[in-house]
């Protein structure tokens, strides 16, 4: 190995070559088909183990969990690690996860070309981070984390009617098992947690900025919502003697939106969704009986987010007196928000602003595996601009341009990182 | 026979008893049986025939669309005509219908056991009122009104494939023939057409009246609404960059039941209704893409609806511009306000009041084959109160209190109208 990296463009030049060639091998017409502990995410994961071996002569490593990992070993334990994920959804895009395993590649071909190595530098391809085949997102991180509940996920099957257990056991994982990643991720003495990840959404766009220093992964309260009021002819019964069951959820979103808008300051933003929508008996005849919306609410603050489902609920109890219905609350799930490492938000910030002249902070709507491991080590993420602001098919895209500058941004952080690492080690050693 | 018909309340405990029989013979435990053109709706017709031979030792006739006659001749060919329908929706109610069918023959039976008949009575069982296997409501009368367009019901299927065509043909019906019924029904020279219908409200519950005099038929404006937006990622897109089609047609949903509650007046509601709602892709991560909605307007008044369409149109346009969505409008059907007769309002009312003590005055909100006559022939229409005000299900229920002075009302009705065309008829024989 030489002793000297390429320059950083040539770099991104080299990710944006490898990101082209895993979609060639990886996507039909209809986009990415990456889906976790299936045969072509097997072979994405062959594929990317023969490059390790070519590159730096070095193996991939599954735990317990079937995280991948590889590992530039240092003079100490310490370990820097970046990772992200190779699975896609079905029909998925180019870059959503595996943009930040192969700018992880390329961070340990350029550490491993360095004179030395003060400290260890580890990557990790997470196992299904999508959850799209069982519908249980993050599996492999959270195994790692010591969150994962198995029995939660026992029973869960795929739409052939595959048990998780079954699809586990034929990529050699055994369920009973996967949680002794967690013990296997807290044998590392891990200092920093770094990834990457595209936007996906309009923010970074709207502002024309290529990149973004993440600050954290918004908390979400998640809540199914059920209007019940009578259903009756739309012709016999007359609007005052009504008690529809749909226009009290039609109220109740419209609130919803404007508890969203309330809570949002600058820099600061909140978000508020109802995305499923189902009346009975729905027909057109008929004054709906039963509504069932969903409510969907993330901020990055915990107050903030407390206080907005406080607030979607005294709109569902007003809601429902209005329209002379009943309400009942079903939590579909919650997390709660987790902001990264102030130190590393820093280093970040630096990273970008060498790069890019400039660094917006935004948070992430959407979770990621990163989140998991804020519990455990410092985090931070680092996004690419999406344009258009969509994930999860084909029409996912960063430009060039930014895709580029935003990898030089990242190697440039992992390499910050490792230093600030070095340092401390150095110091440690007097 | 003898010359003596019994006394009312006689006459209604007839009625009620072979409202029971008739429930006894076709319906299980969910409700009646008795869809259109299927073997229970045959069974139906089969013991009602032999009733009328029984009773009256009549025959049923059936016309080229399937609508069965009975016939009392008069002295006079000038004809008064009692109708409503022995189909039934599938699990339906005791009342729905077969009500005014069944006081219809109870009226026969009545005029036949009188010293004379000067003027006709006729009976019309309606086939198909309903609508529930194709989808298609008042397929009998409109064949006879002339209104039946028969390359719009050629193609129609039933759940199970088989098409309309096929099912008349099994019922000894033929679709390209069935609109001689009405070169048939406009032999008739019919001076009045009465028709007994449970409310299927709750109106005359509400207002504590067992019967009602019915105004006419509301007419009505049924649309679907398409707002499309753009789907997003629920955690990744703020507020204020979404174009969210579902909470467009929240508000249009809002400012209808607004539009309805305008448009009322004491004495002559309005409806507004939104049945269906539909929202793409209908995920709890993701804004809605599409929202399809129904509008389903009705008046008694066609300015009045005209008026209401416009301002739904209105409204439409400003729930789109408002939410950044745009939206397009679909026309399912349309009919007309069919206001009644009103010299036959008066006898309806005399009849009401003289076996009630009072008149109340509505609309009827649900369309009936009366619709369908009005062009043709003076039309008016009683109701019984439906307690619940419920209908097209097994919970369809009037008490029998009510349902005996109703009926009793009806009979007096049928009867005030035979003596006004007998008296008619004395006149215009100097």
């Amino acid at each position: 190995m030489s002793a000297q990296p390429p320059a950083l463009p040539e770099s991104a030049q080299r990710v944006i070559r490898d990101l082209r060639e895993l979609a060639e091998l990886t996507s039909d017409a209809n986009g990415a088909q990456r889906v976790a502990w299936g045969p072509v995410w097997r072979k994405a994961r062959t594929w990317f183990a023969d490059k390790v071996a070519k590159d730096l002569g070095a193996k991939v490593e599954a735990d317990s969990a079937g995280n991948h990992w590889v590992t530039i070993p240092g003079q100490s334990p310490n370990a820097v690690l970046v990772a992200s994920h190779l699975d896609s959804v079905p029909n998925g895009g180019w870059l959503d996860g595996c943009l930040g395993v192969m700018a992880g590649l390329e961070a340990l071909r350029r550490y491993a070309q360095q004179t030395d190595q003060p400290v260890t530098l580890k990557l990790v391809d997470w196992a299904d981070e999508e959850g799209a085949r069982f519908g249980r997102s993050l599996m492999g991180s959270s195994a790692a984390a010591g969150t994962l509940t198995l029995d939660d996920v026992r029973g869960l099957t795929d739409r052939q009617g595959i048990t998780l257990p079954d699809a586990l056991r034929e990529n050699g994982i055994h369920l009973d098992t996967m949680r002794n990643a967690h013990q296997e991720l807290m044998r590392i003495p891990a200092k920093a947690y770094l990834e990457l990840h595209i936007e996906q959404g309009p923010v970074l766009e709207s502002m024309k900025k290529p990149t973004g220093v993440v600050l954290g992964t918004f908390g979400v309260e998640r809540h199914m919502v059920r209007f019940t009021g009578q259903a009756a002819h739309s012709g016999s019964t007359p609007i005052p003697m009504r008690r529809d069951a749909f226009l009290a959820a039609a109220q109740f979103a419209l609130a919803v939106r404007e508890i969203g808008l309330r809570h949002s300051t600058p820099g600061a933003n909140v978000v508020c969704t109802c995305g499923i929508v189902k009346v009975e008996p729905c027909i057109v005849t008929a004054v709906p009986g039963t509504c069932d919306i969903s409510i969907d609410q993330r901020a990055l603050d915990a107050t903030v987010l407390a206080q907005m489902l406080a607030d979607a609920k005294a709109a569902a109890a007003k809601a429902a007196q209005d329209n002379q219905v009943s309400v009942e609350w079903k939590k579909l799930w919650t997390i709660e928000p987790r902001p990264f490492n102030p130190r590393l938000l820093q280093l970040c910030e630096e990273a970008v602003r060498e790069v890019t002249g400039d660094a917006t902070r935004l948070p992430s709507g959407p979770l990621h595996d990163s989140a998991e491991m804020v519990p455990h080590m410092p985090v931070v993420m680092m996004f690419a601009q999406s344009s258009p602001g969509l994930s999860h098919c084909k029409e996912e895209n960063t430009p060039e341009d930014c895709l580029s500058l935003t990898i030089q941004a990242f190697l440039r952080l992992v390499e910050k990182t490792l230093a600030a690492n070095s340092v401390d080690l150095h110091r440690k050693k007097p």
